[in-house]
């Protein structure tokens, strides 16, 4: 029998992706269930539907509630939360490295100071002194990473990645699959963990 | 002090206040909370961000996984479904209805089974004669109910409902207000209920 496992897509520029990450590591480790981290990119998916930028940005009604439930939605589970300035920001940078690196032992916190620097602190993602800042920080060497995840290679199979995803009926974030069962939307992180928890 | 109260906002055609329909009374009552029955059409909605029909059918994937998500959320919790062959259905008939009625005792029951008629015996529901059957059914003087509802007060009404959710906001369904805050979706049926029932 394999570990159960559960595959976590998102984007860094994804506002759902940042409560989600905050809890996906802790939710999954009481289930025995094991997180493989899939950065991706929305942006490619969401041209493909004739979208520029967020889905929510069609609909401003949409748009503005979003915020309003992320505040209550963090709120409630103590989350900090500030409303970015930039939105969507870029976020290539960081899905570079992170999927140069899903399988280091730093992936989850990597990834959660990442949103935090986004949907907390207000900051910049795509960017190399912050990204150089947070990898010192977990004891990287900031240079080689930051210089690996610049690479043709690294740049191709993020691409590669976000089109696999897409294939495979990916079309937001945050997402899961459970074997080829996919769940979508943050609401649904632990209905995901339960499936990945029981399929064992 | 009144008594709590949350309105829940509903086209018959949307997938998703299906299962939100067949659960509300239950959970409203187990909180003492009181629903106030709130159709409305999403066309007029949906058309203002440019887009026809459903915001799932931008995305074919998103699209296709609605079905399996639903068949998922419906089987977790006992509800019959059926995958309905015509998407989206003209709501018009029973939205016009359930408006001129909504503080009836049957509401609950008629709004419930008008879903069950479009996503479990896969029926269309902007029909006359399905219509009478179930008011007759509950017992009602279903000639003059249908009369009533194809009346120009009524079409106006329902034209002016619609304006009145989206000036407040209002942007898909299932939504539910309590007081001016707005929840969406039918995951969040009991995050609006609890909230109605602490504000107490």
């Amino acid at each position: 029998m394999n570990d159960p496992v559960v595959e976590y897509w998102f984007d860094f520029a994804s506002p759902y992706s940042y409560p989600c990450t905050a809890h996906i590591d802790t939710l999954a480790r009481l289930r025995g269930v094991r997180v493989l981290w899939r950065p991706m990119l929305l942006g490619p998916i969401f041209r493909a539907a004739g979208w520029q930028g967020s889905p929510f940005l069609q609909q401003p009604a949409r748009f503005a509630w979003m915020w309003t439930d992320l505040a209550r939605q963090c709120a409630r589970h103590a989350l900090p939360w500030r409303k970015p300035s930039t939105f969507p920001r870029s976020s290539l940078l960081p899905a570079r490295i992170a999927l140069a690196h899903c399988d280091a032992p730093w992936i989850a916190v990597f990834c959660t100071r990442v949103f935090e620097l986004n949907f907390v602190q207000d900051a910049d993602i795509d960017d190399v002194a912050a990204m150089h800042r947070l990898l010192g920080e977990l004891g990287q060497p900031a240079d080689e990473l930051i210089a690996h995840a610049q690479s043709p290679e690294v740049k191709q199979a993020l691409r590669a990645q976000t089109e696999y995803g897409a294939q495979r009926g990916l079309f937001g974030a945050p997402s899961f699959f459970v074997g080829d069962a996919l769940y979508w939307g943050n609401e649904q992180l632990e209905d995901a963990l339960d499936a990945a928890a029981y399929a064992r």
